[in-house]
């Protein structure tokens, strides 16, 4: 009864959903693939609870009893219903007359929708008293982040950044929602995997799906000319989660972009040599970015026989080959897209082509290859030509590879794109991205030319939480969740003052520091904490240190002691800690 | 029309929202508070489009167009609807009977379904036809962080940061959006300002309404006994945006809390402390932390005379005591709420008290004062004694009030209460906590004490950003959105090459440094940018410097230029950094 209860509280006020909650999620496609996703997942307690429905005959909870009521109610009152509905058609009527009907219509729904408001009101304090008794999770596809993983978190975010900061990039922050229009036909088919906000009165608002559309509708609403900028935040996508393969329905996207007018190449050089060196920073293991150019790949089919309308389907049959042999990638393009044969062959020889930048580009732009001899690919390989001379000059040519079966699902690229693959890794691309000049113009009228690259940082935070778990585990020790560097302890009763007086004095001094909460703590477990916990220091003072005005610090990797004047405590805390860092 | 569409794309499947849609937001009270609240901000696009159409008659767009060819097809088919609406009436009946009629019911509901669901897609066409043509904005009440805003940010969470880590406190995350039912239940009447998403099918989902309450969840989702954690995150509320005052729908918030059962009033003062060191590292100006105890507050309440059930009414009222004179305060609780006037009375007495913790801990602890004699706020008075003398111990009794008509809204707290205020601001409230010792166990059943802060942060982005644009008028300086130390510049033209050459050897030794995307810009716009950005150095050069395997490096500040060796650039580039950050 549980889930039919809680899909019925938010039923949207018409009354006439009812139907599809006691039944289970509404017959819609969307609906459909989740129940089937919830099932894949292995989360079978629906179907369970449908199954257990099913042998002991159904069984009214609270909830049924609420609604059993208003269905009494409404029989009864059928004739009444009807009557306003029959008044209701008659005034829609009324307006394409010209709308003098809509207060009727109105009045007509509102009288309909009272009941079923009441119902639903009736239900939430239903299920209020009885959500007390459920167990709590976290939302399908979302996770919590614990401490030791918050602590991989802000290392991977603190190279990241300190690459973007090096380049002189700005950052900028956008709502993590957006208006839904400002998304809409943006992401073609992707289009279905954006969380929409109820309709609570108002404007109609969807999670954020990319960082880059609103960093397009950013540069467009601020009336941006050129800006080097990143931004890291989560994105939303209602797809399957694939939580062991680092694939969420809340995640991290860090995003490097470039917008403005600029001598030809030049920004798309920086922002791979970003990539580059935030993937050599991260220490992730070799790596290769795959790169192409979307005028050579419209070239290519266009000089295979492709008819312009087939472009971007057949490229969307072309960016399986990561996944797929050629042989199911030609069936595709022959059997379910109606390619002739000897096209698709032709097609085959080119998305074969990759290989060391400069060497592909010499095969490419001989006199005699026809893509040297297209106007349109011709253009494209010239500007290859200084991107590599650029990458070079950056020292970021190396894990380059000039891929011509790279294709980038998304429309709005219109030149260089790029794919970064972690080598030997089961992780699909981790970073991605290309060059957009017509995105912002969609929003502002007055395009504003644009290169970026957007890094999935989930799949990094997956590889690079296995290292750390290595190492500890190498070493013996926890991954570190705190930045501690001292605990204070104390010997016999009755010191918490004393332990918070001297704690306080570490902290005025921007010493990082912890004391224990009970009263009266045990030497062993202080110990066992600080050494638990990797604390470097401890401050450990009785009753008889204190009267001398001193306390013992203990280093625990060193295992010294030294008696200390509480006077001069700081600064031999500071001057142990300094040399600590430098070791 | 524009609104009007709209709102029509995502109305609920039902197609009986249609006439609230044409009628502008449905008459619920949320829609209306929306409504009045668009009004007040001033943006009356809405209204006017409204006064248009009423002069011009109404007129028709391509959305009406699809409406109208809808209704006219629905009112030719409204005796099959009404057949429909007749079998699905009947088949409710039969669910009365055990069930059976469960399923005939969602056909009879799905079958009346799909002519709205082809409307909505149609609609939704041309929606997205005519998108490209509206000026793009940010959502409601929520807004773009823009690069120099962005730069206060990070300082503001940096101080913030560095105390929380001073203390000792682990990070964590959650998602964004919580089931409904986690948050259910927990905010009284503000539960109405919490952001629904629309039911896509799967999980019923809100944006989350604070910090604590999924902290709580985070606590009892992962079994933890205790944690000393901090979080810094988003939350959502559909409030009236204040935008003026720091007040926005979207907005940050800093919470810390210590999770876990410890000596009475310890990890209370250490919450206590960390408030206090914030305030104090962001130099806000001077500011109070006002400090009650709810125990004390019901003890107050009952020995007034006030009957139990209306403690929490009462003590909403005494809450309005920070902007309301106590007259009208007594008018809301004899003639709203029915309190006899001497009862009143009474509690005017209590709530004026207020001053020195230990002064006024003094004058209530006298053995022939009420709140001494009553057991509870004895109780709670002996908690504040030993308070006082820990945050006395940890330097941070100064700044507090003890006083007595501080109330607090939220009803989960169950100790000490606490709200900081600058003095002399116009900001109200900038940080608020308190204990809550049944939160976790309202989700597991079983209790984990907690005691915790929330720092309203946009506040202090608010006052930061006046005082960084002040600093900057002064010294005639812009605010820095970037961290570049130095500027590759180049003299003549065809040096784009080797000013990337440059940038990258600085880059690779963690130098932050940026080069002119133009092919080949002037060196008066190269000295202007430096400038501009404040940028503290540049390396220069032309032909004839490299050369001779020279640049020339120029120090922004002092002036000074000196000729250095390629080889050794990054060297004299940090020492001069080095030089730098140390005066």
């Amino acid at each position: 009864m549980l889930v039919c209860c809680a899909n019925l509280v938010c039923c949207c006020a018409s009354g006439f959903c009812l139907a599809s909650c006691v039944q289970g999620p509404a017959p819609q496609p969307a609906a459909a693939v989740e129940q089937q996703q919830q099932q894949q997942d292995g989360k079978e307690t629906k179907k369970k609870d449908k199954k257990d429905k099913k042998a002991a005959g159904l069984t009214l909870g609270k909830g049924c009893a609420v609604v059993r009521a208003h269905l009494e109610k409404a029989a009864a009152g059928a004739a009444g219903t009807l009557q306003v509905i029959d008044g209701g058609l008659a005034a829609a009527d009324a307006v394409l007359g010209g709308g003098a009907g809509l207060d009727a219509v109105a009045g007509a729904i509102a009288a309909h929708e009272a009941p079923a408001v009441k119902l639903l009101e009736d239900l939430r304090v239903v299920v209020e008293a009885n959500q007390a008794r459920r167990k709590p999770k976290v939302a399908k596809g979302a996770r919590d982040f614990l401490p030791d993983q918050m602590a991989i978190r802000e290392a991977a975010f603190g190279t990241i950044t300190s690459v973007f900061k090096r380049h002189g990039a700005v950052a900028i922050d956008t709502p993590v929602f957006e208006l839904r229009e400002t998304l809409m036909g943006k992401y073609g088919e992707d289009s279905k995997l954006i969380y929409d906000l109820a309709d609570q009165g108002g404007e109609l608002l969807s999670l954020r799906y990319d960082l880059t559309v609103p960093f397009a509708r950013y540069v467009a609403v601020n009336a941006i000319g050129n800006i080097k900028r990143y931004h890291i935040g989560k994105v939303y996508r209602r797809d399957q989660p694939q939580l062991n393969r680092g694939r969420f329905r809340e995640f991290f996207q860090c995003d490097f972009d470039i917008a403005g007018s600029y001598a030809a190449m030049v920004p798309d050089a920086e922002v791979l040599s970003v990539l580059v060196e935030i993937l050599r920073d991260l220490q992730l293991g070799k790596f290769t970015v795959k790169l192409n150019h979307r005028r050579l790949l419209d070239a290519m089919l266009a000089i295979a026989g492709v008819p312009p309308q087939k472009f971007r389907p057949i490229c969307s049959a072309i960016d399986k080959l990561d996944k797929e042999p050629w042989e199911v990638v030609r069936a595709e393009m022959v059997e379910e897209k109606g390619l002739p044969g000897d096209v698709a062959d032709t097609i085959g020889q080119f998305v074969m082509l990759r290989g060391e930048p400069r060497q592909l580009l010499a095969v490419l732009t001989a006199s005699e290859h026809p893509l040297a001899q297209h106007p349109d690919s011709a253009a494209a390989l010239a500007e290859l030509s200084s991107l590599f001379d650029y990458l070079d000059a950056l020292g970021a040519l190396g894990p380059i590879s000039f891929d011509l079966s790279l294709a980038r699902g998304l429309d709005y690229y219109t030149g260089v794109i790029y794919e970064a693959v972690l080598e030997g890794g089961n992780v699909g691309s981790i970073a991605a991205g290309g060059r957009y000049d017509k995105l912002v113009g969609m929003f502002s009228g007055k395009d504003v030319p644009a290169v970026g690259v957007s890094i999935g940082i989930e799949r990094v935070f997956a590889i690079m939480e296995g290292q750390a778990r290595e190492r500890a585990a190498a070493s013996g020790t926890a991954i570190r969740a705190t930045e501690t560097q001292v605990l204070v302890a104390s010997i016999g009763n009755g010191m918490q003052v004393k332990r918070m007086e001297v704690a306080a004095k570490l902290w005025a001094a921007g010493i990082k520091a912890e004391f224990g909460f009970k009263p009266n703590p045990k030497m062993g477990d202080q110990l066992g904490y600080a050494l638990e916990q990797g604390i470097p220091f401890m401050v450990l003072f009785g009753e008889t240190e204190l009267q001398q005005g001193q306390v013992k610090v203990k280093d625990m990797a060193a295992k010294t002691e030294e008696t200390v004047a509480l006077d001069g405590l700081v600064a031999e805390l500071q001057r142990l800690i300094a040399a600590q860092v430098a070791s």
